[in-house]
């Protein structure tokens, strides 16, 4: 019996809350209280609600350039539309949260790309990563100007293999692009007393 | 510029994080995880969600006896229409969720009465808890035999001064009635080293 | 090798290190830091801390009556020796610290008596507690007016053993008197929600 | 009455838990096990703790070059009388325990210098940091080969204000030398998602 014809079968309250616990980081209590929020609230909120559920699917599309979601009717998001923007760079990152977390540092003013995930070191499989739509934009990326692939992943090891298996790529396919990697040392708040020894050697090896 | 208003004018990822925000529990960077969840999921899954919340609506009402939250046509809950459970006794609780917890505890078969709340101590005011529809469904749960009413809410200043509202009412409007409330003592799996003195006072008060 | 032998060979600072890491709930790095701590503190502290520790040995001792340590000459505590202190009954505790916690709550008045420990699970032995002891001291206890043993265990499976065993024990030998154990129920500030169905059983068990 | 006065009045539990409380990251309820621990113990783990202690004071000295504790009779410790290492560079670190992490990242093969603590943020002073002491070592350091000091402060604000002050003071005093700080940037582990402003800047400036 599938998730969708058990749902069907129970009533709603626990129909809702079994939806409610597969979202990130939702375990059984927190779906029964999220039901009981929504059941206390008021049928504005209700309807507010689910508006913004069916406007996601309606209002909201993929960048055609960087593939990260964004609102309204343009193929291309307001970052790859805005003519300030330098496209000397091009920020391959993981996912949506990523790429927000270089554009709210406010020193990044070049370009994105979403690649969808991070290799698993379980599989060793790259499935679902956007590679190949990376690397047949990049004839056109560099006739706009396109130097540096900067790959921001994040620093554990599926972040590592991910740095590793694009850059290999990358290099094989337009070998005259500068291909670097997020630095790495210590975070702001670290202490060295419990940093652990590869961000000490790579605090030591990027001092300056 | 009212809620409502402000939302509409925001992009839909936006005004559902603004919503998801709003769950109890639930802060900006949570709230921003789950749309992006959605996003991700299937047609299906963002049709069911949908569904499930209107059917909160169309499908869910309060029980007439008890008022808590359950699935159906009828006017009267499982619990309260369950001709099996025993009328001699009437857990009074705070909230759907209490009812819930002593419903899973397996030991108590009688009925229920969902409050709605505890007395809030900032106002001392007992708005919004259904004291009145309580008081006036007693003398038709007396004929039908009730003897005692538990009050069972939670072992916090909240829910003391409750019982003792709830208690004087009670006792004034049916003096016949046993009015009793949870034992306090150590709870599962605490040590002694570190239980407060008040819970300890309790745990030699109701030694047996 | 011995643990002692061990120690002589290394240089003081990780020696010290090494017997502050057997500390209860110290780690190699905290260990690190007592030692750190110790060396820049001035020669007053130092000495102060040897001073104290070898007053351990040399002014501190066992009671005669209910095994808790005691500064002082006297072979039994001030409690014990507390003419004030109602003999009607016993409290069986695990350590000293759960004597402290009950003479903190401030509302037993009568004597205890150190187990020095609970029944360990993995073993289901007894050994290292004083049953026996406590055990040969009932009839001399009985005849200064001892009505009541109050076994006083944390609520867990351990302590739950330690009860099983003593009551047993005790009731053999000395079936006149009145045997009990702490309450269970809703500890200070717990709400139902999240009680475990043992302890709403419980409070259901005790209410009043 | 001074602390240590107050102490002597206590029974010698009490006293030893005070001076227990005094250690970093210790309350009232760990000094007490601490204490109970002690009691606990055998007379050989007495007696050892003692000894340790002891030892600090006749066993233990500050190197005269780097100023880190050390075990032994030697005036310099084990790291600076390594003819192995090389001069050329020179780590100022905060405390003992900073030196100690630099050494166990397994890369760093040169000179340390403890300053013992960094800048406090509130009194904007310096006091007992070994200043004039790093300062008054340099021309001897230049001749045996200094080329280059590495601050390596922890990535607070403390750290940030050490680092300033002690590179002011030594561009002042030795301009031919090399100043660097500790790279920052992403730390081993960590997700872009949450990563601070500053540190992703830093990550995107120190990318390689």
């Amino acid at each position: 019996m599938s998730f969708h014809i058990y749902c069907l079968l129970m009533d709603p309250i626990d129909r809702l809350s079994r939806i409610f616990e597969r979202f990130p980081g939702i375990g059984p209590r927190q779906a029964t209280r999220f039901v009981a929020y929504i059941l206390r609230s008021t049928p504005t909120l209700r309807r507010e609600l689910i508006e913004s559920i069916q406007q996601l699917s309606s209002g909201v599309r993929q960048c055609d350039e960087c593939m990260r979601y964004h609102a309204g009717e343009r193929k291309v998001c307001s970052i790859c539309a805005n003519p300030e923007r330098d496209h000397s760079s091009l920020a391959v990152v993981a996912s949506d949260s990523d790429l927000a977390a270089l554009e709210r540092s406010g020193t990044y003013r070049s370009m994105y790309f979403v690649l969808g995930g991070t290799i698993s070191l379980a599989s060793e499989k790259a499935t679902g990563l956007r590679i190949d739509t990376l690397l047949s934009s990049l004839p056109e990326r560099i006739e706009r100007g396109l130097k540096e692939i900067i790959l921001a992943f994040p620093a554990n090891p599926e972040g590592d293999a991910t740095t590793t298996r694009v850059r290999e790529d990358i290099s094989e396919r337009a070998p005259s692009l500068r291909i670097t990697a997020l630095g790495r040392g210590l975070s702001t708040g670290s202490e060295l007393e419990y940093a652990d020894p590869e961000t000490i050697k790579s605090a030591l090896d990027s001092r300056r």
